[in-house]
């Protein structure tokens, strides 16, 4: 099957003074490519509705890096939903570059609310929620 | 008068590949020592009361760039009350490294309040807030 | 004349807690547009040839905000190029929501070279490269 | 063996729309506590000698969070080196706020050269390097 693919271009502001990207911003790319993900079914990452904050906060993230890449390079993430849990979606994230795997990232986020402000507190995936994201 | 002067030591990820300090990263530096100052004043950048979110959004922001920093070089930011108006602050930050002016910044910032996450409305400063601003 | 226009679209790690675009990312925004616009040109950023490393390191850079933008905003960014001088390009980049001016910003940047990573010196605009910024 | 420790304040400008920290600056303060840790034993991140650029790329990161931390935050950094390789470096990062663990972090990094601007290339540890990454 294939997988949903966020394409984004290196930019200035995103190298370090190595030459390449630093590492900090495959997690934003992979940000990117989970809303564009989610948007594509219907959904988003962060809304409030009457007074109540929902989310996806991260409870645990990783990445392996094979390759570097450089300023204005195209770089291709691949979005894969893992597993779907009862309160949680585990993502897994496949950066390429002219088809060559680069990197690969995960992002596990539980399904939370705040009421009012208050702390964050996990729930269960509305069934709505849940059916867009196993969607194929 | 000795003005506010906070300390901040360049970080790897705030390079670029040009092997400098990215330009946009001035204005984090401008913002965490407004921080700074208004924290050793009793004042904050933005906070919450009674439902009620207030803070300083900012309308207007300059840098000028003499020479370029590198990293983990020290940079004394040096934090100055240009101008209160009714509803606004103006700061000038002025950068040095080893007592070397290089470069100075500029924002402007509007008191604002947003009422249940609804639009920032600009209000006058509080007579405490502008008192703790314009003191010494 | 129609100007060149970038768009981007507001990412959650772009955000602040006042539930706006950090005014800082602005910036992020200005430097992806003149990238885009340059490469549309033929011409980019920040290259080494030779052994020698050229670019446009900002000497002034500036931004006035009207109206904030949001998580997943579609802004568009207009790049304008204000003047050519000798050395240097200064750019103006009008920021738009839905067809509304929402910011103003400003880059003025200079040519620059870097022998085996010495310090930047300035230099003329060689003339290939200023034809390509003068064309309509 | 009590650990080395770096402490951060954390910024306006490092939050997110859901009123905490962006789980991606986790990363860079992992970085800047790394940095200050290999600064306290005369080493650094990054280098150039001779025309040869050195460094520690990374090829895995990860991190694990317990709680969310908010603006104004004090965030304590301990730095423990939990494996030195022919070749690389692992550290484990102990995120606390007021004494209890709020978040766990993990970084491998490999020992590099790149020749002139060349790609890079791993290496073993130079002798006194890893005589003072090992040292008590």
């Amino acid at each position: 099957m294939t997988p949903f693919v966020h394409t984004r271009r290196v930019e200035f502001g995103e190298t370090d003074m190595a030459g390449i990207m630093h590492f900090s911003n495959y997690f934003r790319y992979m940000e990117a490519a989970e809303t564009a993900f989610l948007r594509a079914r219907g959904l988003t990452v962060s809304w409030a509705d009457a007074g109540v904050q929902y989310g996806f906060p991260r409870v645990s993230v990783a990445c392996d890096y094979t390759r570097p890449v450089k300023f204005e390079d195209l770089v291709d993430i691949g979005v894969i939903v893992e597993k779907i849990g009862t309160k949680s979606v585990q993502y897994r994230f496949e950066f390429r570059r002219d088809g060559v795997e680069i990197a690969v990232g995960r992002i596990t986020a539980v399904f939370c609310r705040s009421i009012q402000h208050g702390p964050f507190e996990s729930m269960a995936l509305p069934a709505d929620i849940r059916a867009k994201l196993e969607s194929p």
